[in-house]
């Protein structure tokens, strides 16, 4: 299933991208004038193969869950069980990225790709039952019972959805032994592309990245010094909490693991084995098989970044399908982004994880192909265009209705 | 009205946003992690003096649009009428500015406050219309006929509205003589005051800037050197595709008229008058009653920020209810945010104006609001806060439906 999904990755394609150039010089703006946007919807219509590209509309995030071996080093203040409470917390609504989900008209699916403790008991997921925890009852929003908005089909019709597909209860601790088998590595990957699949079946035109896991930075960590050949120190953060004493601890882990295992970054299920996660392995499945299908994959932070890396080592092109909602907080995410030459949506300090900040920058995108969609040319709308220099006359088109002078069309 | 408005505009309310630290590391996430949402999110309960702050929806876009005798001095190679002829692309619903309030469920309010050329014959706005002038009809959006999310009453419904406010056919040529006298200027002023009351009155719960107005960076630039004591080749940029020479000229046209007239930065209705143009006073306007209403005012570009400076020289709380939408392109955006003490939201190259800028970032302003309002608490949802330090027990609270250990709550 991996080599397959990597066969059918294809690279942009270039009509598409040279009508989407074109027609964003034709809209009623100056040209150039949507900065980043532009370029984005170029990226997009080469993505689809077509000018405009779909909008992307339904939206849906997946969550992938898993905790990790290295915890017992004390890379982190958080208790491991913590993965487990915010899988409950996801399900019942009550967490940053479900507020974030309502808001987008996203769908939320909570993968347990590698959970270590119990999960708690959760209510059945009801299409009709989101309630948000505390506060007022919000409008219905777009994606939820009740909107306007297309829910994907078989995503739960709005309400978060959990799919169990453990491949095992957490990674063993990378500083000792590997944290993955390469089949394990595999099953995970395996998974990311089999829930990539149901979601795009199901009509999610846009997947979202998340992820859950009490010290998965510091295998991501790991991760992107391994593909970019980055110093550990360089790309370590302090994840979310980490004190003085951590973070030291926290770097000679990654420095350890490294050192240890020697992974080749050519060999990217060898990487993920060695110094990954259950659900960075299912990331860079979800991203590969995003980009077989020609559909965006919005990334969020370090995590789905450093995932990223792997998946481009597997199939360079998948690239292509990328698009970096925001540069997270954690230095491996600026790292990894440059080295996958990708400029991020949103910079706003965001260190959360869970899919937040691709969530943030699902507007941005959805806005640069509506753009392509809905936007008057200067042809249809009666705008004359600037003079393209000293001395020469308007290249435009003026709508007679509108100022009279008769300047002609073409 | 403009001496009454500044009267009622009151500094920030400290217990509400203590509340709204205090909610912010309550909530389930890492203390920090919504990096500046957070910060957004106690602003805004500061200016409503209440946690959590209302929602800000439904959000309405107000578009001043005028023109400027001094493009008679070739600051710009867009002809003049253009000013009028995007009114009519903004009303038919073709402009970026209507695709992105679609999207955002946002109205939008076209004010001519100074339209030098004759406007085009539009058909009247009707709720049930606003079709994109190209490509397949998109779903019905947030804030549209047919919306789920509440539309401001008084604004049309979701169609764009036209709201008829001449002060002058456009200003006069600031190199010959004050742009406007400081009777002008003080309507345009109380223009903006008046739209931003009737929108308030009609439901809305934020407003966003934007302008149209060809030639209109000139004087943005020279409101911004006046309030800041910047070079004009400092915040003087390229508009909307300036070439070299035409550059040239407009630092030159810029630096003249602020020698000709000497504005005082501490009158800023004399700086609006001698350098400013009318739909940047009707902004200013706009900004202050906002502030007036303790409803904030989510600001677009260059126009925008050299007006939110003259707000902030008649009154210094009025800060208090500015949101940077995005930096623009422009330097002078920059140069004048820094003096507000403003970090914008967006930073994507955009320099299209219309309010584009502050409709992307207007679902991270509501986002910001929605976690105050949704996510649950480390009490509520049963999850372990993270060790305060080495050898210390969780200070937090664990559900013992979900772990079973018991730990004492708080």
């Amino acid at each position: 299933m991996l080599e397959e999904t990597i066969a059918a990755i294809r690279p942009p394609d270039e009509p598409a991208m040279v009508a989407a150039r074109h027609r964003q010089g034709r809209l009623t703006k100056p040209a150039g004038s949507l900065g980043a946007l532009e370029e984005l919807s170029v990226r997009l219509a080469g993505l689809a193969g077509a000018c405009p590209p779909p909008l992307p509309e339904p939206a849906a995030v997946a969550i992938f869950a898993g905790d990790h071996g290295v915890h017992a080093q004390g890379v982190t203040p958080w208790p491991q069980e913590v993965t487990a409470q915010m899988i409950g917390n996801f399900l019942a609504g009550g967490a940053v990225v479900n507020a974030f989900a309502r808001q987008a008209g996203a769908v939320v699916t909570v993968v347990d790709v590698g959970v270590a403790t119990p999960l708690p008991a959760v209510p059945a997921p009801s299409p009709a039952a989101v309630p948000p925890p505390s506060g007022p009852v919000p409008p219905p929003r777009a994606g939820t019972a009740g909107s306007t908005r297309p829910a994907a089909p078989g995503t739960g019709g709005g309400a978060p959805r959990l799919v169990a597909a453990k491949v095992r209860a957490g990674t063993r601790d990378l500083t000792v032994t590997a944290a993955l088998t390469r089949d394990e590595a595999r099953a995970a990957l395996e998974t990311g592309i089999r829930v990539a699949g149901d979601l795009i079946d199901g009509g999610a035109r846009i997947l979202l990245t998340g992820d859950m896991g009490i010290g998965n930075t510091t295998p991501a960590a790991a991760l992107v010094a391994a593909f970019t050949g980055a110093d550990p120190a360089e790309v370590t953060g302090r994840g979310t909490g980490v004190d003085d004493p951590t973070y030291a601890r926290k770097v000679a882990v990654v420095r350890a693991g490294l050192r240890r295992h020697d992974p080749d970054p050519a060999d990217p299920l060898g990487v993920l084995a060695a110094v990954g996660g259950l659900e960075h392995a299912a990331l860079a499945g979800l991203i590969l098989a995003a980009a077989a299908r020609r559909t965006p994959v919005l990334l969020d932070g370090v995590i789905a970044v450093s995932a990223a890396l792997a998946a481009a080592a597997f199939a360079p092109a998948a690239v292509g399908a990328m698009v970096a909602g925001h540069r997270s907080a954690e230095p491996g995410a600026g790292v990894a982004l440059r080295r996958l030459g990708l400029d991020p949506l949103i910079d706003l300090g965001l260190r959360l994880g869970e899919g937040t900040g691709a969530l943030l920058a699902l507007p941005v995108v959805t806005g640069a192909v509506r753009v392509l969609h809905e936007v008057a040319t200067f042809d249809t709308a009666g705008v004359t265009e600037q003079d393209t220099g000293p001395g020469e006359p308007p290249t435009g088109v003026v709508g007679a209705s509108v100022t009279g002078d008769g300047t002609v069309g073409r």
